[in-house]
């Protein structure tokens, strides 16, 4: 049953609005997602939830009243706050009424198999903006990847932007994060080919082979894709520029590369 | 020379502070540009300038030194405030110390024309985060685009959000608003075909021919391009998804498209 809550000191409340924080996430291993959209692609992907939150205000719609009797028959807590207080900890500016509080994924790196056929692979290399980050989640998802791994100079997966971003395709496909070592490992341990994206590179991106498996190397917005990256990379590519602008947006980069390489790999089977 | 202001209450500090506002900008036909980067660009551009603030804190860099002395020739009258009046009036959460009032474009979409070679136009339907349609302002630029139109219920081109997001690319090729009909009539007297990308459409993008000149429609992120482009579309366009996103942020989707076409007419030639 949903129980009502309406002091801003009662400890799940307390739970939601740490979680605001990168250092409470980490120390807890939750995280918070908001919104119908995400908590229903979180329920369908079989998440461990902690709690539920709802805003009193919406919890007659028909949407969330669904959600919440999903949360109810998988045993979770349902609480009820006013509005009020739902906007205080809500991380949106036009909330929806609905929050959840989930366990982060626990995969590893080491943990990811290959999945038949031609496996598509993308690494993030220190990018910093967390919709950059959660933008190529999704599109890395539409792309058909296997999986996208993150760099520790990355932006949190599990800060509110980066998981908005996704729109739910972080649970969709494994998504994990590593060193730069424990990355270059799993491409050589699976041999793996990798591409390096990059202003300065020497090949257009339309001239590689991307049908065969492979990954590909994004780098942080300003710097670009890290040295060790590009020393062991089998090709760095570009993307040429037609125009004036002297670079693109890494999101839009990444977006136009991994669209070549479903191009290559015959994407318009898919319709 | 530079003058020092000291107060909150002095009118340029008040124009700029008003121009955060789409209200003021409209009434005064000005708009503000912040950063080293987007400042120069707006010099290289000729734009006509009305007044340019450094923080006192960053006067002395090369830089900005070498921006002012630019104002300096032009007339342009320099005025320079302390670091914590600067960092009221910026946009931005860790402001470079420069910011410039410009004089908004005055072109009109009938006032352009139509370049040699297969042209490329970007019409953008009602796209409501400034991110997006500064960042498809950028990618349209790279991919060689005769210019961007943006219909009425776009995100306002002269927000902060949106020129940053434009990287300086507003200033390199053709931005104008219009009314969807103006759009229509556009593309008819040029006869220039349009091609609307939507989750709903029956061709691939790849499968379209986009070497010859056309326009593409990108939509606003929840309801997609309007009724009336679509009607009269030469074509419908889909991104084909193969993974399990229900769709691809409007920004990744343009670059996706854009870069498609400048594949076609032979990118990797202008390596």
């Amino acid at each position: 049953m949903t129980r009502q809550i309406l002091s801003s000191e009662n400890p799940h409340i307390k739970l939601v609005a740490s979680l605001r924080q990168k250092k409470h996430r980490d120390e807890t291993g939750f995280f918070v997602v908001e919104g119908v959209r995400l908590v229903q692609e979180a329920i369908t992907s079989a998440c461990q939830f902690e709690l539920a939150v709802i805003s009193e205000e919406e919890a007659g719609g028909l949407r969330i009243q669904q959600l919440i009797d999903k949360f109810e028959e998988s045993g979770c807590p349902v609480i009820a706050a006013p509005a009020v207080l739902f906007r205080k900890i809500s991380d949106t500016a036009t909330p929806q009424g609905i929050l959840a509080v989930l366990k982060q994924r626990s995969e590893r790196l080491a943990d990811l198999s290959t999945p038949e056929g031609s496996s598509l692979w993308v690494i993030l290399d220190a990018i910093q903006d967390p919709g950059n980050v959660g933008t190529i989640i999704r599109t890395a998802d539409a792309a058909g990847a296997a999986g996208v791994i993150l760099t520790e100079g990355c932006a949190d997966l599990y800060a509110g932007k980066t998981t908005r971003a996704t729109m739910g395709s972080l649970f969709h496909i494994p998504v994990v994060k590593s060193s730069v070592g424990e990355c270059l490992s799993f491409c050589k341990d699976k041999a793996l080919p990798f591409y390096v994206a990059g202003v300065d590179a020497a090949h257009s991106y339309t001239d590689a082979n991307l049908k065969e498996p492979c990954a590909i190397v994004f780098g942080n917005e300003g710097s670009g894709v890290g040295e060790e990256f590009s020393r062991f990379s089998s090709m760095n590519l570009k993307i040429p520029i037609v125009g004036r602008a002297e670079s693109l947006n890494v999101a839009s980069a990444a977006a136009i590369i991994l669209f070549e390489a479903a191009r290559q790999r015959g994407i318009s089977l898919s319709l």
